[in-house]
């Protein structure tokens, strides 16, 4: 029912263009990966996905754990039926967002910036058997664990799934990223145990690197996926306080990892860092990036010191043009900056609406000439076209 | 360029089908207008109105006026172009608004409820010369006289536009009522002049009937507006206290209007309002109640006391049905009433968006119905299909 097949254009680069099959279609790689965190994409209909020519999306465990609640979506008839998006998704394991919570934003830190406090610390306590924390919504006390993450994924029913694991942020000492590697190690396989005891054949599991960034925690974390009978892996945890150290830590994990598995890079969808990684054989990516800046007037933009413009600007007032004159999106084909920016001033909820129709059609178009610029052995002039 | 055709099916009443064209397309009357109050539906962009049978939608001079002004629309191609919108329009003058804040809500004043107060007075002084108020948004003083609107509403290049006049609530004095309707009256004389005055084509105007709960001033009104050259009439005012009230004043001003001028009925859209109006041959309705209740989780409903669900309700968790089983419209067809209410505990976008498509499309798809049923002679069949 899974399949990954791969074909290398440069016989000396990892550098890949793949098909991954799941039982909701193929997805050709490279591929970039939607957040529809609450089994919705913020702003955006999933029947209007496939005409922005999207692929696959995510759904985040931890949220559909607090609410709905996974039976709920599976008595709805699981994730696909339940949001009536009927292509390939993946969910996380529910890991992130507790650690993220308890931690400070690991999604900031991946990228090396403190957190300013005041946010409510909801994780309690971290054990062998997994990670006890509060609801956001009604404060009950929850504990997930490996066995328990495995299931709730099964109920939601996602294509790819991923194991259950403890993403450390970048400010914790090696010591404690080192033991937390190794607890997740054995959560992984407990959580691959789940998964193999259910005997599930319609959803594929993901196993994660961790070690932080540290190369020799890294390449022990390589060799344990490697190790383990896993579909695919993903990249996650602490890659770094500088775009270099993260570039670093990203080769030398990518590099390492089994090539006949597809890769998936957790979090990050800057469009400069989807052209770097690639290099390295990264499949598939995933941000909220482009739909969340879209909720704040940030429009992707090619060839762009910022890879985007922002409408809220006054400057863009009275301007006829669309976003970007050569996009054929939705919202470029019939709507000017000027009115965006009016929506945005207006406090119109539309105006989410209409730049995350850009924002996706942009990214699932660069991923589109990414793919021909792989099979033509022609990256590089793809590249300059979308960044600077 | 402008032309109103009606077919009679009962030779006793004034129930009537007709067609209204403008530059824009023909209007099948009678016909439902959407609120598009600051240039967009609230969460439904314009490129999705068509597939959802709609006809016209209107927007509000008032608010356009304030943000982001007329001469923006108009720099940017007026309303059409502005908003993606390529069939009929109407605005309305500015007054309604201004006086509606002035007074209190006049919207829930024709409903015949007293508003509770904190709402900011914003209308500073009724003058001969028109209406000054304070901006909402940065407090800069506006004076809004007849020649002043009609000038906005060229900018802003709707198909029908309308006359500037006081908008009394229910509360005021008969004399009060008496005197603001004759000085709406020059108001309205000065709103011709100037409609004249600039040779306009392509935009065909509204006068409007004062004259509140008083039968002997709507008839006044409506001689006024009967001996102007009008292309179309619509009914303002306070409709009073009671709905058996709202129901006899309708009746005896419409009963008098000139029958071969298209007639609208102002920010009244009850399923059973509806049925009810068209029986003396209003041809069209506007009110933001559709789109409205959608935001707060109404979903329009047949046969249903309240004429509608409210899908925040917890007994939808688990629901598997669609809003309405028998319904086409984009959301029926794919969503469960499940996911709409999770969606709204979610605090998702789209759960407005979804559930404004349903309503939308079930408000054209009620007055497609009601269309067939006048010139089938059947519309008391198609009453009993809609509501109860």
């Amino acid at each position: 029912m899974f399949r990954f097949t791969t074909q290398y254009p440069r016989p000396s680069s990892r550098m890949r263009r793949g098909q991954l099959t799941t039982p909701h279609g193929i997805i050709e790689t490279p591929a970039f990966i939607f957040c529809a965190t609450k089994a919705a994409i913020k702003g955006v209909p999933a029947h209007w996905l496939a005409e922005l020519n999207t692929q696959i999306i995510l759904a985040n465990t931890y949220h559909l754990y607090i609410q709905p609640q996974s039976q709920t979506v599976k008595a709805l008839g699981g994730l696909h039926q339940f949001m009536g998006w009927h292509g390939p998704m993946l969910t996380d394991s529910g890991g992130f967002q507790i650690f993220s919570l308890g931690h400070g934003s690991v999604g900031d830190e991946i990228k090396g910036k403190r957190l300013a406090g005041g946010r409510k610390q909801t994780l309690l306590k971290i054990t062998e058997e997994g990670a006890a924390f509060r609801s956001y919504r009604d404060g009950t006390q929850h504990l997930l664990t490996p066995e328990a993450s495995i299931q709730t994924q099964i109920d939601l029913g996602a294509d790819l799934i991923v194991v259950f694991d403890e993403c450390t942020p970048f400010h914790v000492e090696r010591a404690y990223t080192e033991a937390a590697m190794e607890r997740s190690h054995r959560w992984e396989l407990r959580s691959l145990q789940e998964f193999q005891r259910q005997k599930v054949e319609h959803q594929a599991l993901y196993g994660i690197v961790q070690g932080g960034i540290y190369p020799d925690l890294r390449q022990r974390s390589v060799n344990f996926v490697n190790s383990q009978p896993f579909f695919g892996h993903a990249i996650g945890g602490s890659l770094g306080g500088s775009r270099e150290q993260m570039d670093e830590i990203v080769r030398l994990t990518a590099c390492q990892l089994d090539p006949t598995r597809p890769i998936h890079l957790l979090g990050i969808g800057g469009l400069r860092d989807i052209f770097t990684h690639l290099e390295w054989g990264i499949d598939t990516f995933d941000c909220v990036h482009p739909t969340r800046i879209a909720r704040h007037g940030g429009a992707l933009y090619k060839r762009h010191p910022k890879e985007h413009i922002n409408l809220k600007n006054s400057q863009y007032r009275q301007d006829p043009n669309p976003i970007e004159s050569d996009c054929a999106c939705p919202t470029c084909t019939r709507y000017t900056r000027g009115y965006l920016h009016h929506l945005i001033k207006a406090d119109e909820l539309i105006a989410a609406t209409l730049i995350t129709l850009h924002n996706i059609y942009f990214m699932n178009q660069m991923m589109i000439e990414i793919r021909k610029g792989i099979e033509e052995n022609a990256v590089e002039v793809v590249r300059s076209r979308w960044i600077v």
